[in-house]
């Protein structure tokens, strides 16, 4: 029913825009206030917003792709690629520390191995959505060490969701060869490489082709197209979709027409965005938490143990980025598991390979890590004052930490 | 399935950007080729798009319900007003005359009295939303005699959802007093009239309220969400959505920040509204044309009729605009029916009142009437070119007839 979407909708933007206008009052990232907006109207409290329902799901989705994709128009290569190997090494690290760990917790409680295997695997992809905006919010998308946790959540996605393959494999009972799993590592990464080689040079044809349609808005349109088929062909090869926009991004950025794109995608991706935040923390559920219930307190304990070594296994692999990074500051942007934690977690459940009271402990986990990084971030970040008007560092332009800004890209002319 | 969706999405703004260049390269309205580009990836093509799928067609619905509030946006109500006396003749004659006219061709041919009734009723509301773009696209929204036309839209949309309310009335065996039915009316009016009046008076204050906000896009998200809400209310009392969301466009244009607020609806309605138009082709079923099906030629007859009843009653209506006024233009521009007329088709078809071969002559007047529209008006009014940048009378920014203009605002600096 129409009616009833527009009323989610309706619900959906004041609980982002009241709550994020909040969270900035309280000098936090407007981020979190999404976040909290989406406990109150969600399953935790009001209930007039089901993350659930197809629509707002699949809008929420579009809106995590048109995330990527505006962070990956927001990213130089060059400069992403001079950070590659602290980044790649904080990924690899920050996968191995919280799967071992999560592998210890379950084999301690006397779980069959492939039970602790996937609770390991569901603690190690980071949600690079949660931390991407963070530091946007905050006005440190492009510093260095900004670029190196980027990186590294973009890279831990991808061997995350390799982990998932052969968990899932394994679960399902299929012997994977060594060089089987290497075949299907090395597809994800290589898809990524080749789309971005690949990609930039067919990009700047596409452009030049899509300039010579007569029509509102075909360089928009050619370059969410763009985004959307590589997305697509990013899942195909055992990649994310995330993984393909982003991808997609860095290729755009680098045509002649990057930052018209970049300006273009912005404005829209406005709409979407919110709505997936909003609906991440209405999948909240805070019963979860709840110590009262003592059936659910051994949950609640094995809950808090996956938390500290999903938090303590990111920061440790923050030191990995080596010396001239604040490591710290590296460690604690990894932390949020967000959406990828909870698709994880999910997947567990419907497989049969958690039960629901370990689903519980792995969305406590997720719930904790998501919305204890924003606050620390801030910490740790102070926001930057006095951004200059179009400047393209605040790419999601939610920064205004001083000042209302809700001119068209972030200027106001009044100062 | 998120690939579903975004796989829906690629061929329909695909549809929707290259058979609208298309339509521009043959000096046709842009809208025209969104519609044929729906017919082709639809029901009656390559069946790539569900037009009946949920998100799509909740997608579609707030593509049009964005679209009349931009129209609202672009709209001055002292100019409305002094063309209101023709308009609201224009759209009493033009749905008098198809009424008449339905009720006739549906009494000759031996139908019962209800039946005839209801075929009269789908005859009668013009679909603002493809004139609108038409006019729009043709850089002539603000001719006057586009007002006319408009506002004439408009009030038999309010008009034809009353007679609606009558006839399905009638149709479930209850009987309506005189009383009654003028009731409806006032409300389904007066709805107009009192969100108007009352709206001007609130909206300078939300608007101040919401300047107040710190968040990024305060004042795009308050604006729709006034939308959204007044088109509930619109609903409620009896009159559509669409009307509540065009009054909120003229309401909130009234405004100091009414500009503003144009220019960033304008750029996310871009995204919606193009999935409104290819809808409405992907929806058309072409067999229902096809003369070859002996069984089907009786309602293909039927069709026809209906068709000349429906053009000809909207362009005799315009000659009630009286003189000073282009009055064929106006006649013709009231000819769409659109989604309205398919909206009451499937009403009718439902309940049971429309066999499938009455739904399907119904159809058929609403697909000829649809589609003879724009390239009627495109011979009437020659699209205005070289618009200076920026020109607000463009309000879709699809006029692009000689430059290609994908810059944000239509604007090409390069010229």
């Amino acid at each position: 029913m129409i009616q009833d979407f527009l009323l989610a909708l309706m619900a959906i933007f004041a609980a982002a825009k009241l709550m994020g206008a909040l969270a900035v009052r309280f000098r936090q990232p407007a981020v979190l206030g999404e976040l909290i907006g989406g406990v109150v109207i969600g399953v935790s409290g009001l209930r007039w917003v089901d993350p659930h329902n197809e629509t707002i799901h699949l809008l929420s989705e579009l809106g995590v792709i048109l995330l990527l994709f505006l962070i990956g128009l927001e990213t130089n290569l060059g400069r992403l690629l001079s950070v590659g190997r602290a980044a790649l090494s904080v990924a690899v690290v920050g996968v191995a520390l919280p799967m071992i760990g999560g592998y210890g917790v379950g084999t301690l409680l006397g779980y069959s191995s492939t039970v602790a295997l996937f609770l390991g695997a569901a603690l190690t992809a980071t949600s690079v959505g949660i931390t991407a905006r963070v530091l946007s919010d905050l006005g440190h998308l492009r510093d260095p060490d900004s670029q190196v946790i980027l990186g590294a959540a973009v890279a831990d996605d991808v061997i995350g969701l390799v982990i998932l393959t052969v968990v899932s494999a394994i679960a399902a009972g299929t012997t994977l060869s060594v060089w089987g799993v290497s075949r299907i590592t090395l597809v994800a990464f290589g898809f990524v490489i080749v789309a971005v080689v690949v990609g930039s040079k067919l990009a700047e044809h596409l452009v030049a082709l899509i300039a010579r349609l007569r029509v509102v808005k075909a360089l928009f349109f050619g370059s969410i197209m763009f985004a959307f088929g590589l997305a697509l062909l990013a899942e195909l090869a055992g990649s994310a979709l995330i993984v393909g926009a982003f991808a997609a991004g860095v290729v755009l950025a680098r045509t002649k027409r990057g930052e018209e794109i970049e300006h273009e995608v912005h404005d829209i991706a406005q709409f979407f965005i919110p709505i997936f935040f909003v609906s991440v923390g209405a999948a909240v559920d805070l019963r979860t938490l709840s110590p009262i219930d003592p059936a659910s307190r051994k949950y609640l304990l094995i809950g808090v143990a996956l938390t500290l070594v999903a938090i303590v296994g990111k920061v440790l692999a923050g030191y990995a980025a080596g010396r001239g990074h604040r490591r710290l500051l590296i460690g604690v942007g990894m932390i949020p598991r967000g959406e990828v934690g909870l698709i994880f977690a999910q997947i567990g459940l419907s497989s049969g390979l958690l039960t629901a009271g370990l689903y519980s402990s792995v969305a406590m986990m997720v719930i904790v890590s998501t919305f204890i990084a924003p606050p620390l971030l801030r910490l740790m970040l102070p926001p930057v004052g006095g951004v200059a008007p179009g400047d393209k560092a605040v790419v999601l332009g939610e920064y205004a930490m001083d000042a209302p800004s809700d001119r068209p890209d972030g200027e106001d002319p009044g100062t």
